[in-house]
């Protein structure tokens, strides 16, 4: 007899646990209030089997810049820093580099130089440090660079200055039957080898800028060799050509931080039944910083107007999150 | 009493059913013999916790190509077929065609006219009949074409000359957690509107030729405009390319049919680990096609080299499969 009531009461125990569970709040680093709100609201909505605004699970389709969207971007894009280290790390076999801009500047980390070379400048250095070898090599550069390097400002590996809100909002959507993509004008490779350890967000569900590769036999084995020439820039007018190459549907939901996703948001929230658009706007200068218009990183300008316009929802930065990073969990 | 007994012989049935329904051959339509043991020894392989081969599901990538691997390719592709259709259906708008090649032999039906036009002449084909449209009204139009038009040997859609043993064989890897994706030489937005319904493959995991297209807001509404300019072409030495631009992951299971599928095959069966490859041999004149090394369309030469060099599995159209289409099922 006792041993059933042991039982009973393990089973009750176990009750309760999971309906707590089922009850907890999926989204725990958002402040309460109306952003909040917001994207519960159309979570549910999209959900209710029967409700007007239903979206079968193969449609539901949200998708996320990733620079200033979902990790740091500032003082510099991740992948810029990468390609300046890059640079200080090939300069050893390209003597005429230390004559030559903008290898010049970059070695000097010089960067108005560079910058003041424009796109070409930026091309220069982008096609001499991330061309040239096979998709495989190029994978290992990357994860054996961001298992070292730190951000300036956080003395952290850059994967550690994720944001932990929209990691949430990541698994939160999954968790209601969202496929989450990655729609970012960073490089396609460059994002793949990491994404699903940070995000869950597995490589064929990441879309970006890219170079051309070819298929060689290289000693007899199939390689593919990263070529010095542009394939596709995933940016501005460039992301729903992205998404539509990629995805071929159109997402219901759409998430990003400046006006290279303005097109992005447009061509989401445009789609018939409901639709979300979020900006997230950089209000922090404590926690992380704080930019819009002036920026030339992530400058936040005519999609900030759009979304007044459009009804998509703005979160700040400062008020709507209680944590930036994940280290910040307690 | 009685009740009790009642149930408990419904719930002996349902157990048998469902073993049953557990041990029932997966691949109906596939002969026994070495090809189906093949098929069937490498999804137990990799899917076998604990074994030397096994395989986590997120790695488990299939991949298939579609004309002459998954629906038939003959007399003329199908989306050759649809290409001088749309010729004939958009001849009203265009006088100037009567008298300009490659539209005048296309609108009299004189094929051979067309091919010695070469590349150039399908080309010119193919963006007047693909481009100039939004991607929205390029879709309603394969659709419409789909429903109406007829294979010229069945008399049946073309959506029903699929072949049989290759569903079964897409269902039970899926089954087996693996993803399945089309790699085709074919247009990749020829093909999305249509092989979710008909192969299960939803447009996520279409990889395809294509065209470029533009972002543009017409009439405030946001469209993907369809140029006439090729984006890629995913034939041979492209396919492993596409791969990889798509799903970031070298694929451990490929089917193709011709020399077009051999780079594929190439990349997918070089990489570490249990990997399979196979080529479907048109062998069967009666029920389809025979063809192999003096077709024009899917000529099989090197891959079929290659199969035999290199182990890979060739499917005998004529002795491995039991049936050839859907409406031959009992």
């Amino acid at each position: 007899m006792r041993r059933y009531l042991l039982m009973a009461i393990t089973l009750a125990a176990v009750l309760v646990l999971v309906s707590l569970a089922a009850a907890a709040d999926p989204l725990p680093s958002w402040n309460e209030g109306q952003t909040k709100r917001a994207i519960v609201d159309f979570v549910q909505r999209v959900t209710a089997e029967g409700g007007a605004d239903f979206v079968p699970p193969a449609e539901r389709i949200a998708v996320f810049d990733n620079d200033g969207t979902l990790w740091v971007e500032k003082p510099m894009y991740v992948q810029l820093a990468f390609a300046l280290d890059r640079v200080k790390a090939l300069a050893p076999q390209h003597p005429e580099w230390k004559d030559k801009q903008p290898f010049k500047a970059a070695l000097a980390g010089d960067l108005k130089t560079v910058a003041a070379g424009g796109e070409h400048a930026l091309l220069e250095l982008i096609m001499a440090t991330h061309a040239g070898m096979t998709t495989d090599e190029f994978a290992r550069v990357v994860t054996d660079w961001l298992a070292s390097a730190k951000h300036p400002r956080f003395n952290r590996p850059y994967t550690d200055l994720v944001y932990q809100p929209m990691l949430e909002l990541l698994t939160y959507l999954r968790a209601n039957g969202f496929k989450t993509y990655i729609i970012s004008g960073g490089g396609i490779e460059f994002m793949r080898p990491w994404t699903e350890k940070v995000y869950g967000i597995p490589p064929e569900q990441v879309v970006g800028s890219s170079i051309k590769t070819r298929f060689e036999l290289k000693e007899g084995k199939p390689v593919l060799m990263r070529l010095p020439e542009i394939n596709f820039i995933d940016d501005k007018a460039g992301k729903p050509v992205g998404i539509h190459m990629h995805i071929g549907r159109r997402p219901i939901a759409a998430f990003g931080n400046s006006d290279g996703d303005l097109q992005m948001l447009q061509w989401t929230t445009a789609g018939s039944g409901a639709r979300f658009g979020l900006i997230v706007h950089h209000t922090d200068s404590e926690r992380e910083w704080a930019y819009d218009r002036q920026s030339h990183v992530g400058r936040l300008d005519k999609a900030l107007e759009a979304a007044r316009k459009n009804g998509w929802t703005i979160a700040d930065m400062m008020k709507d999150w209680k944590i930036i990073f994940p280290f910040q969990l307690k």
